[in-house]
């Protein structure tokens, strides 16, 4: 344990920037002292801004998406196409959808991918609630937009089955998706491509 | 400009943790999902410590030290050595060598280095006041404790001419410190070895 040295209200900021991913103790308390620096063009108001999602923000519990209202603005969008549903493993999945501007459909957040690694079973996962909302006869399509994962494709594989009765079409975005890549660091043409050339699965 | 794709409030938080050091655009996206999910143990909290930290903290008038109370702790701890004042960048590296234990005495930031390059000249340092510091009866040395650049060592020696009438013992840390390194990435150890083995300078 490493001696206080900067007072308990800095070591307090200092320990839970730590925590953030993408900073260690080192470079947490870097940033403590840069945001010092910056109080009021930066650190008064990132307190503002987190305390203001902190109160405000909410999980669709129709989609899984995070908002400040529940139906998401996504859910509640008469503009999207109601017979496609999107199924991504995480709401920063649909962010990068979204970014990419490649389809103008709803979501479906999984909340992870199945794996028997780390013990996530189907159960864990927003599955029944994807059977019934597919289950409504507007729904005509499925895209599985799953990371190119072995988890992600068993993953996809699951849902494929677990929908199936339902005699939906079902597709997953084209191979423009690097193999073993994640969504998430992909660019948005790449991702426009992989939307279009989607295939039967 | 990429689509605002998360609503207002989220888009505001990621803009701004994509000004903290070390997170870019697309790493401020991922921090902010993971502290939405963490939004009761770690959002929250993080809001309230970054409030606490905008309101209270201030900068020690006598020593440049960030606080909450002005003077500092540091200024006010009265089993410090009165003789010895150390000359630093930097509050990152007060930090350091506070944690390292290796001087239990008072400290002097400058607030920077001299520079040529980036237009930083004695009037932008904390020169005058280590000066009206340095010259206080009961100080009897300083230690520049500056990291082993060429502009650390620059500013080294115009301090060491500012103080020179005064007539003072000067040291500066000892060749422990790797040439070029700075002071706030070596560990305790190096730390404690260059403040024993401070040389005449
Ligand atoms: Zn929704
Ligand atoms: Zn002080």
């Amino acid at each position: 344990m490493p001696q206080a040295v900067a007072g308990p209200e800095i070591e307090r900021l200092i320990q839970l920037l730590a925590r953030m991913p993408g900073l260690g103790p080192r470079s947490a308390r870097r940033a403590a002292l840069q945001l010092i620096k910056k109080r009021d063009t930066l650190l008064g108001p990132l307190a503002d801004a987190m305390r203001v999602a902190a109160e405000r923000i909410v999980v669709c519990h129709a989609c899984g998406n995070v908002d400040t209202s529940d139906p998401c603005t996504i859910c509640r969008d008469a503009a999207r196409d109601p017979s496609t549903l999107v199924v991504v493993e995480d709401v920063s999945d649909l962010w990068a959808l979204e970014r990419s501007g490649a389809v103008q459909a709803r979501y479906h957040v999984l909340g992870g991918v199945l794996s028997a690694l780390d013990g996530v079973r189907p159960e864990h996962l927003n599955i029944a609630s994807l059977v019934e909302r597919a289950s409504d006869p507007a729904v005509k399509e499925i895209i599985l937009a799953l990371n190119a994962t072995v988890d992600g494709q068993t993953t996809a594989h699951y849902v494929t089955e677990s929908i199936r009765r339902l005699d939906l079409k079902v597709t997953r975005l084209a191979h423009g998706v690097p193999v073993g890549g994640e969504l998430d660091y992909l660019d948005e043409g790449t991702l426009m491509a992989a939307i279009r050339s989607r295939t039967a699965f």
